[in-house]
């Protein structure tokens, strides 16, 4: 890494409490020239499948850096504190339960791995060693950690090797295609209402045209959504499908939430069967 | 400018999904020298008029800059993207759909415009030239736009001239002064339930005394309202009015939401009229 | 202080109208080789407690830094603008209402204050003497001070000697030990749904075992509280009794809100009596 060290720092703790800031403080003794970048700090409350899809779309766009990840409803107990090195040359730190995976893969893949030693990583840090809670990780152990590989030091001498096949690894999201369309999972749910699905759009034919879509295995109407490129192609009301920002298939509605019309929440599942376009506006079908 | 360059950020995406983040990362790549400054990222979804009021009020506090604002419902279709100019020697990037005029009249004027050119954009960002989305032109467009910018980049090299006056400008908030007082337009509501209106408090006589107040159009309770400096010189239950930290004219009650109490949210519109100060605490008239 | 000066910057101002960005950029104008690091701008409007209570936890995770904090409801009233120093060698700006002085307690104890003089703060930062609003002081006034003192300016050379012993002190909640357990203030609700209590985990006797759990003054059904180390020795919907990450006692459940289980907020109080360890998952007792 050339010029200042990247942090990016992503958990589910909000910012109310200072739980971030006094995070940021550790660093800011370990590693004061490190550069912290906030990737998200709102991910809902323990939703390591939500944390691991934002730090995995995230984490590639920065040049490579140190990605400080906490999302760990397992803290205190025997779930390991873990740093991965990627062939890209990024570091993650966190817990060994899933989140940082989807990541590294998407940084070019895991190159090594290894446990963190929170008694050497304390040292290391110059922290008392007796002053570990059991319940905030992110400062007494991850920041530390991660701070300490910014200002150089090699992960290696901060923990011992794991096997990377023993790393916790998430069940992805399902997506299945059909004949007619496929059935994926709500992977997303953003501020704006839109609805991402588990389906890479260049898997889905027809590109133009019109799709029936359908919640499944609820009791809940029906409604047609036509392909579109962006939100302003639709008209007041109508259902759009379109390629998201990161290449998946999504649902919007343009000015107001499709979640909300659809009655979506993240890991409910969308059936989507192709019809042909009416022209129509969308509308219970 | 002198020291690094400086980079404010305002947009509507919300913390959570790391959109924001990802926009930095670009900033970090392609002008690593840049501070980015957040602004806002919770302006209201797709709400331009809001967007552009924080902008101007917040944008002129800095030293010259460059201004990255993205509330762009329009993404995609063919709203254009621009780079303003101002004679104080700031940039405003972003789309064409009035969020950066006011901002560009508080910053000393508009000194020249250009259409940004995606092709030539991405190209000088060392950005792949077909990945450009059609729903996230922040990531994609504007925020390697800005870098560029903040990197020296003239933003005449990165498009064509437009015509000033061809530029999209909202209808600005409405205020009318009566014999007895005026009939303004709700223009914010902040996190304390303040209601601001688009009304100078200079404009508004006399400075001591009383207000009725009336939502117009609704059939709600009238209150009357005391002119104050601050929130302390309220009483609990109190309505106040008073010159806000803008200049303009705002309603308040003392540790209690103003906008809760009179039911008032942006763009309605509130009737002042002068009474006279019985000394009485105020409640409905 | 070596390295850039450091500036924390806690508020109740909310990130959306740009409040918190504007004292920023008067801070890059009056110190531009300063860092600003956000401990939190949520702090509930007007709760100069809770407040207090995060500033006084997280500053000291800091180098020794100008803590600028802003929960400042008296603003523009008599309530004195003050600074404080520390003997860590911090320096506190704020409003004189209780918000500064756990934190100064907590940075080594007060070694001085003073009572900014507004129009000397003005003149050193290059501001108008005349645009100081009566509702924005954290603009106006601590922010251009905080400023100041982060570009070394002596505080002395900012106001008036103020005696120590006539600063305002918020009363501290309120905890007292009983035979068998406790009775103690609710402090704080974490995003997280914990509920912090006004209490010492040291002063708390026995670590092991069960705890009756009670909200005094309340009809609220009773529950059981097992002592943990950390969330994830909880079965689920079981109620826990552990020493969260700053040593107080505090209440969780696994993956869900202690807090809205018990119907508890801040400034409420919790009888805490010991009982037999039975075995038994908790519920209402």
């Amino acid at each position: 890494m050339s010029g200042p060290p990247i942090i990016t720092f992503l958990t589910d703790f909000g910012w109310a409490g200072g739980y971030v800031a006094v995070c940021e403080a550790v660093v800011a003794r370990v590693a004061p020239a490190a550069r912290v970048f906030h990737i998200s700090h709102e991910v809902p409350v323990g939703d390591i499948a939500a944390g691991a899809l934002t730090l995995q779309r995230i984490a590639p766009s920065f040049p490579p850096a140190v990605h400080l990840a906490l999302v760990d409803p397992g803290v205190g107990t025997n779930r390991r504190p873990v740093v991965l090195r990627t062939s890209r040359g990024d570091v993650l730190v966190g817990p060994d339960n899933g989140l940082l995976l989807p990541a590294a893969d998407a940084l070019g893949g895991l190159d090594a791995s290894w446990c963190l030693d929170v008694a050497l990583v304390r040292a290391r840090a110059g922290l008392p060693a007796d002053e570990v809670s059991f319940t905030f990780h992110g400062r007494d152990v991850f920041a530390p950690a991660a701070a300490l590989v910014a200002a150089a030091a090699d992960p290696a001498s901060l923990g011992s090797p794991v096997d990377p096949a023993g790393l916790i690894r998430l069940t992805p999201p399902t997506a299945t295609l059909t004949d007619e369309g496929a059935v994926a999972q709500v992977i997303e749910v953003d501020r704006f209402g839109n609805v991402g699905l588990a389906l890479r759009f260049a898997d889905l034919a027809p590109q133009q045209g019109c799709f029936l879509v359908e919640v499944v295995g609820e009791d809940l109407p029906e409604w047609t959504a036509r392909v579109v490129r962006t939100y302003g192609e639709l008209g007041s009301g109508e259902l759009g499908v379109f390629r998201d920002s990161w290449g998946q298939v999504a649902l919007a509605l343009k000015s107001a939430s499709a979640a909300q019309l659809l009655s979506l929440d993240c890991g409910m599942k969308v059936r989507l069967t192709a019809v042909p376009d009416t022209g129509a506006s969308s509308g219970p079908a």
